[in-house]
């Protein structure tokens, strides 16, 4: 099973909406074939592994992280495949969150004749695909919070200087967080502060770029913003207050720039409201990279579902630096958002601190 | 010299200003004693762990954390002790930092033809020690600067509430610093906000309390303060700017508080030179609680070593908190302090970042 895990990492930032899914045949304790979900719309990991072991997956076990699906989607039901290729056990990481489906395949494979086993490495092959999870449940986007820091807490200095406050490992690590989520959403003042491309760049040059979302409540970025002019397979979605400046607006989609409009709540986007809309949209799930405003909002909206904080070996030494939360924040201590299951990563010599809210 | 190491460690809180040292004698691969330095003015560990050994440290050998002194100080020169047992080997991890002795008990030990091998596991002996090293060489204690934040970087919340930032686990952290210190500093404004006492709390009910020094230019104490009532062998000390109100001052000391004056730049206590006063009155450690102007002063007086920094697993979500640093920063995030070799500890759901500075 840990094989097939590490397999359906494979296809991250290829599958969605679709969940990342591993598969390994195993036959005579000897592995006979293996797969993963490469890609939406692409065959089933299930499917790829019993190809890969033909004739020999007769009599084996199949071991894959998520349920076989038993409905025609996009490909036929992988029970049906599992059941005609012989297989005689399969062991299943978790039961298919989607309620349309859930514990169907296993019932049809059990129906075959087929044993089955489930719940082997279940905590992994959630966390594996919690965005997938989250979306199907809710029809909303699983949003992860990330912000590089000192450790005083400062992502700029007093100037809006943030060159850079991490290292390179963890750069390398956000750009592969980019590549796996479907969106990456920021604030207009990060785009006029930094003028970004948000795009995906790893070192082997395979990242997908996710979809790119800006907050631009007036529709005030600038026409050289190198946001609106980069090559890239993915959208460029502004998301304004109220239909302003059709002229604009008119201009910008010319150029293939997407803008929607948005609900209102204390003349700021609804983030709220907005997860309904990018949801709708499908997409999964959301990186929000800042900047501070952006962030609070998203805490205060309660729609943050995961962060990332990194913090640099660094101290900034003084109050007058782009702090991570901005605006009024409680009375007392006790009424912090509580941050849970924190892990603690090292990017050279960042720290980064995982952990899920709610 | 694991061994001898863990028992050093025991020493801690009482031997300053001596360093904590364990030894250890092995005969035939078995050990036949075992000391530590336990408190200043009582035996050296050496001497200690030879005569547990009694009549079978003849032909043993010793495994000392530091190396032996060569000199009458408050005791005899241990390696006369040694000598005349009859050990035949020594093993070192670190020469004796400090420059009045440094080397000299591994010479005189080879000129009685003991076998003598060093700098076993001497990282480790280093970082025991690291506060003794500095203050031999520079006569100023051991800086400690320590925090504790939300993730996003406030020490309380903005009524100033600050109960509790982190858990009960870290919280025991500190009071084991408190004990293994010889000073601990604050500002008069954390007095005024948290009135807090500044004693050690271990639940084995054994810690020393370290002196407790109050940044207080103006002399601007409450007589009511906690700090000035309470029961406790260490000593109270009020650092002033100039001599202020000689009536109060008087009666302070009359209370048994003392009341020591320091230089003044911009305005505030001269950090710099107060270390000097610190260090000519045998503090050769300093644990800095905060609050933020404090600590902000002693990372600008670059006077820090050392930095604990506690993370709590929530995040406040405003900017008008307390901020771990006050005051004005630098233009450029380039422009940061710089922490070297960072570590991280886990106190239940608190992440600690320790690090050290120049």
């Amino acid at each position: 099973m840990q094989m097939a895990l590490r397999l359906a990492i494979k296809g991250q930032g290829f599958t969605s909406p679709n969940p990342m899914v591993g598969a390994v045949v195993v036959k005579d304790g000897r592995v006979v074939g293996s797969g993963y979900h490469q890609m939406v719309g692409g065959p089933h990991a299930e499917v790829n592994a019993i190809d890969a072991a033909g004739k020999l997956a007769k009599g084996a076990t199949l071991y894959v992280t998520l349920e076989p699906c038993n409905h025609t989607g996009r490909t036929p039901p992988c029970t049906r495949k599992i059941s005609e290729a012989g297989i005689k056990r399969v062991v299943i990481s978790m039961i298919d969150p989607n309620k349309d489906v859930a514990g169907g395949g296993a019932e049809f494979l059990e129906q075959q004749g087929i044993r089955v086993t489930t719940g082997v490495c279940r905590a992994q092959a959630q966390k594996l695909i919690e965005a997938f999870v989250k979306f199907v449940h809710t029809r909303r986007p699983f949003v992860i919070a990330k912000c590089a820091a000192t450790l005083d807490g400062r992502i700029a200095a007093r100037s809006g200087d943030s060159t850079w406050v991490t290292g390179e490992k963890s750069r390398q690590f956000v750009h592969r967080l980019r590549h796996a989520v479907d969106g990456i959403l920021v604030g207009i003042n990060t785009v006029r502060t930094d003028n970004p491309s948000l795009t995906t760049r790893l070192p082997d040059g395979l990242g997908r770029d996710p979809v790119r979302i800006i907050l631009d409540t007036h529709l005030s970025i600038s026409p050289a913003a190198r946001l609106l002019r980069q090559e890239s397979a993915a959208d460029t979605i502004l998301v304004v207050g109220k239909p302003l400046m059709q002229d604009k607006q008119s201009a910008l989609e010319k150029g293939g720039i997407r803008v929607i409009q948005s609900k209102l709540k204390n003349g700021l986007i609804d983030l709220d409201a907005l997860m309904d809309q990018l949801g709708a949209m499908g997409l999964t799930s959301i990186l929000i990279e800042g900047g501070s405003r952006v962030l609070t909002s998203a805490f205060s909206a309660a729609i943050v579902d995961k962060i990332f904080f990194f913090y640099a070996p660094k101290i900034l030494g003084g109050d007058d630096g782009i702090p991570i939360c901005s605006g009024p924040g409680p009375e007392l201590m006790s009424q912090c958002i509580k941050v849970n299951n924190i892990n603690v990563r090292r990017f050279g010599d960042d720290v980064m601190v995982e952990g899920y809210i709610g």
